[in-house]
């Protein structure tokens, strides 16, 4: 069953090392077949050289395995509480790629800076509150999930134009409309926390850019009038 | 047409995940005929990977297509500005490579701190004022290169010796006589970049270096008296 | 003799400069067996491309070579005095990993910042006193290893709970319940270590992470009701 | 002539960008046969993708070109001006390499903050003074070679026990017994400079190590006492 879809989460989770953003297993991607309400995603703890479609594992969206004989990452209950939240996106990323994990080690949203934020993340990317001694210990992933999800509806964010988060004292979730998309979404993440980093150190007074080259950088790539790329 | 241009473009393209100073598709290299007035630029969002001589699109001065069925890099007003205003430049390259970004996300200049930047740059590299709101709204692209010329008219800095800018909040561009040479000083620009970080966060109130060291290196590799390399 | 043990411990060798640790020829792994007491370690000074099985050398636990031509590591003495103090493990690793190495050289535990630290290292990771003239002139490398213990013991920590140190003005040991699992725990260190000290120069007055949040984490990977992986 | 030495002289210049040491063609290694007084060096300006063992340019300790039909780096008479001085010396190398440079360019020596650096390096890593207006106006390169002497004459310093420099506003010069050594003093260096860098930042008032440990860490690996390594 789903056999591109498992194609799809396969190769996005062999970026992953390819593009540098995991140390052993420290990650793990998903998409979704919104039709049939079912989430493909990386068993727990499967070194990635060895990883095949047929280990990936197929979940219902309440989390209850419909497809697979290994157990699904851990942090799947924070996956599918974002695909029940935030009903346009089609595939989920998690890493603990360094400098995402340093701003989330911080507790620090990620203020725009530069048009490489801009061109992908239309804001300051947010960092979520902690959580609570009492939701760690009722159900941790899925309340990680709650949080970000609260975040998102607190500033009344549109996840379509802000595809990431840190989780605060964690690690970054990014996401787009596919996996592969998603992936694509954390290398920028990476690159741009990598960049804002390094310009605090610079000048630790630093402000964010204007809102209308924020707006413009962003409109450049995305929208109906966008006209960066081809037709 | 253009076909050896088209190869020393394409070459100065691929050259720029060589080097490193790429991720994903932020980048682009054009070259001109001064004499037919046309310029080789890589088409807006074409991956390093695919690209191909035959891809490339080439543009009279004013920015009109005259061959290629892609549309050009959305940069494309940028690049035909400064080959306007700077009658000596033969190649010019913009990215977005992280070092040289880092201190135009902060707005700084790069001061002369060593010998490897006094080697290729003649004095501090500058880095523009920012735009206007009405600026951006109503020419995004060619008023970025009016501000780069405006900075180097303003200061009275000759563009053959100082081949890089850094656009305020945004990325560098480079130049050089020809494409491979504006990659060359990219590479350099990253390298020095990327070294005065780090001599700032040694010494933050360190002083550029002595005007007769800095001559003294420029002139080693430049100008008629020029004795670094072969003859 | 020993075969399968000096397969293993060529094996976690090889992967110090695979995983980035190691320039030239600094760092060394052994392992041993329990029941004979005896230990195969990587010979002094031998670089990685050459190092075969038949190098290594094999001592007993007061160090007396009983196989080998060779002389073994010089930091020998260290490792005996950590296997003989700590019977849970079962492979030593110590390298000069320069993010690990900072944190020595500046003489600082690393505190839990994030859930990356959590997973692995059930709190801060200590750092050991520097050693006495009188200590150095005597015995440096065995006080090294006494000066480890002391740091342990003092503090009542768990070994197989922290399975790494940092040495005062020196460079960082691990060790895990064999030589493979010591080279991994020696790459989370220096993942850890890394995004530390990035997020230090992010807040100088960053706290560590709340008990709960670093018990949740190092419970989810270890003990009895571990859930990341597979059964 | 010199056929050997050219080998060495060759393999050692291709061992810097193999380390990393090296942007473009920014930097250079020479060797001395003391019996004959000639030294061979690195023509300037060849990339190292391009050099063979017979572009090498042979010279006298004067700079007389004896062999070659190239010209030699334009460094050389820094590089005789230290084989004239240094009798024990047989191979010297200069780069660019970032961290060592970021030092030189701040104008400070490196304090020895741990044993990686007392392993290689028996105290401070010192830097020169800057040149004056005529001192580079009469004789640059030759006075950056007496700056590098005075420096170790004024302090006592032993070349043997102190194989590298930061020269002030430029970049390091190391050395060794041979050719092959000075790389590997320069890969030492580099590491050297990278980890005290990153410890400064993590302590800004760090103070050296003991000196007894650096005596003991030095004397580990030098001198007739030795016993790190094979015999």
């Amino acid at each position: 069953m789903l056999e591109q879809l498992k194609q799809d989460v396969l190769k996005a989770n062999l970026d992953l090392p390819r593009h540098g953003l995991v140390t052993f297993t420290w990650g793990n991607v998903s998409g979704i077949d919104r039709e049939q309400g079912l989430v493909v995603i990386k068993p727990s703890g499967i070194p990635y050289e060895q990883l095949k479609a047929a280990d990936l594992v197929v979940v219902d969206l309440e989390g209850t395995v419909v497809e697979g004989s290994l157990r699904p990452s851990s942090d799947t209950p924070t996956h599918l509480a974002l695909y029940r939240a935030f009903a346009e996106i089609g595939g989920i990323v998690h890493t603990h790629s360094p400098w995402a994990t340093t701003w989330a080690q911080a507790g620090r949203g990620i203020p725009p800076l530069g048009t490489t934020h801009a061109d992908y993340f239309h804001n300051e990317i947010p960092c979520t509150r902690g959580l609570t001694r009492e939701e760690i210990d009722r159900a941790y992933e899925l309340e990680t999930g709650n949080a970000i999800i609260e975040t998102f509806t607190k500033n009344g964010t549109d996840p379509a134009a802000m595809p990431g988060v840190l989780v605060s004292n964690h690690a970054p979730f990014c996401w787009g409309k596919n996996p592969d998309q998603a992936v694509h979404n954390a290398v920028v993440l990476e690159e741009v926390a990598k960049m804002a980093w390094h310009t605090f150190q610079l000048n630790p007074d630093i402000e964010p850019i204007d809102q209308f080259l924020l707006d413009k950088h962003y409109m450049r790539k995305h929208g109906k009038n966008a006209y960066y790329g081809q037709k």
